[in-house]
């Protein structure tokens, strides 16, 4: 069965669900697992957050409940309606779309917590059910061959800004690929470099030009490459606390999206630069910490994500030599210094 | 002559003016074109902000100004060793590679400006000297066919989201097309709702997402396909202020880069909506008006660019119903009405 027949079955399900109860004279109810803080736990196997066992339920015997199950049904349908025609939709649009139901909602936020709810009841991504994230995935680099509909794409042929990964990533195949590693870095600025310096053919790799904060599409794309084709993941961004931290989110998952981490979460990717030691042992031109690099560098050390040796070091060696370092900063040494020096010192001892 | 060497050749042609001063044994001095507000004049002719006729001189002869001379020195050497190596750097790469050189910056903000300097200074884009802005351009889908080094790209076979613009887009030929007309959007929600409607066979056009305020390689791109390829321009972006503006900045140009605009301003390009109009004509769902839309519309009123007819009643109009509407609102009528609908009511209007 694929993705696609089993997102409509479990979407049928939920309305069977609530047929049989009918039919049975029982009050119909939805139980919906809990995604409040205190069932969002670390699982230290798994490496990432996950939903406990707790769950909420919603029935329609609940005067204040009628609504919200009513507006699950509702997207619910649409969502089954998306998927059978080969549709997706944006958050924003099925809020729109919805002025047209008999229900409606107060504002966007609450249709997005329907869509939420639905992701965590039927256990599936927004993206398996239809909706899409409005923004597009990282850039990618390098010599691996797509299956997109009809279209077969090399994202060596893609033009120098490389191959953008869709939302709808899931329904990408893997044809071919010719390379032995994946390195994903923060910046595009960063990429452009990886690109000119043929990175790619140095280091017999895809390279991954992440944005900032790596939407989801990049995410599940980082977890196929490294389940699907094998290959390692590695990840080298600014070094500060959100560069840490854009790398944690892409390796364990964010708690927010605990339910879906499972699809979306990578633990054998790995953090490769730039670490205090980094900026130590390269002399790397700095920016003294912020006192809210400060804080936030505190609150990782406490989160269990980072609870290894080797991140206890680095965010102690951080703040106590008070600096920052951007991935560009090795531009000291000339543009080449990072593909010809740094990147095969640390591949070296990381491989 | 290709835009490389006319590059070298201008920035040589600076070192030679110092040289024969020096030779000549005068004083070195440089002319610089004042980016000042007062030397930037909106030119109703070509219907783009342009620099007047002010500039200052920097001379080796006035002790404030050795530096800045030095600074711009620098830069030129470096941008020639980059066009001669058909490298390009970034702003921040600069400023860290400026690290190792005789004179130094303060902060980035200030080689930046001497990166303005240069273009000014020279008449040219600083993409023409190899500095590079960090982000790409908008996505394009649609058939058109580019040539990138020895790589020919085909925009509807570069993956769902499109072929990426990237910073160099000055390099990349256009070889082949069979579209008619082009169509950009604001955001990817829009731009992925067009090509899941083959909005690009429908209106036999390009898809360009914008992904916001227009980057300049966007607007580069836009001017060329429009000018090179004789293609009418259509600009969709939501029903506000902010809105208009990424239209107009297109259109019309910034008075920050009016150093630039010749090169990025489209001036043919037409805004096709959200208007004020299509507000109350195809009843949106909208929001009021906030107090900065307001003030952002009054001062859009007063701006030389917004002086047609058209744009003042639109204007006008908008703040007097104290509305707004996204791009995305048609969805209120199913998400196809906008592809069905809207579009080819608004193309036949305005074609």
């Amino acid at each position: 069965m694929n993705k696609k027949d089993i997102a409509v079955n479990k979407l049928k399900s939920l309305g069977d669900i609530i047929l049989e109860d009918v039919h049975q004279n029982n009050v119909p109810a939805i139980k919906v697992p809990s995604r409040g803080t205190s069932n969002i736990v670390y699982d230290t196997d798994k490496r990432y957050y996950v939903l406990g066992d707790r769950y909420g339920k919603r029935s329609l015997g609940n005067v204040k409940q009628i609504t919200k199950i009513a507006q699950m049904v509702y997207v619910a349908n649409f969502c089954k309606d998306l998927v059978r025609r080969g549709k997706t939709a944006t958050l924003r649009e099925m809020y729109y779309v919805s002025e047209g139901w008999d229900v409606d909602f107060g504002d966007q936020q609450e249709s997005n917590i329907v869509g939420e709810d639905l992701e965590v009841t039927l256990g599936m991504t927004r993206e398996d059910l239809g909706l899409m994230p409005e923004e597009d995935g990282a850039s990618v680099y390098g010599n691996i061959t797509f299956q997109d509909d009809d279209v077969e794409i090399n994202a060596l042929r893609a033009g120098k800004s490389g191959y953008t990964i869709s939302p709808t990533i899931d329904e990408v195949d893997f044809v071919d690929h010719d390379v032995r590693r994946v390195i994903a870095v923060e910046t595009m600025g960063m990429f452009h470099r990886m690109v000119q310096e043929n990175a790619y053919k140095k280091f017999d790799s895809l390279i991954v030009g992440l944005k900032g904060q790596a939407a989801r599409a990049t995410r599940r794309f980082l977890k196929r490459v490294n389940e699907e084709l094998n290959l390692p993941v590695y990840i080298c961004n600014d070094g500060d606390p959100w560069g840490f931290h854009i790398a944690m989110v892409i390796i364990s998952g964010s708690a927010k999206l605990a339910h879906v981490n499972h699809q979306l979460a990578t633990p054998d990717a790995k953090f490769l630069g730039v670490t205090a030691s980094d900026i130590i042992n390269y002399d790397l031109p700095t920016d003294p910490l912020k006192d809210i690099d400060v804080l936030r560098l505190k609150e990782l050390s406490k989160d269990p994500r980072y609870k290894d040796e080797a991140w206890q070091m680095e965010i102690k060696k951080m703040l106590k030599i008070g600096k920052k370092a951007e991935q560009q900063s090795f531009s000291k040494y000339g543009l080449e210094y990072v593909v010809d020096t740094y990147l095969p010192e640390k591949l070296e001892s990381m491989e």
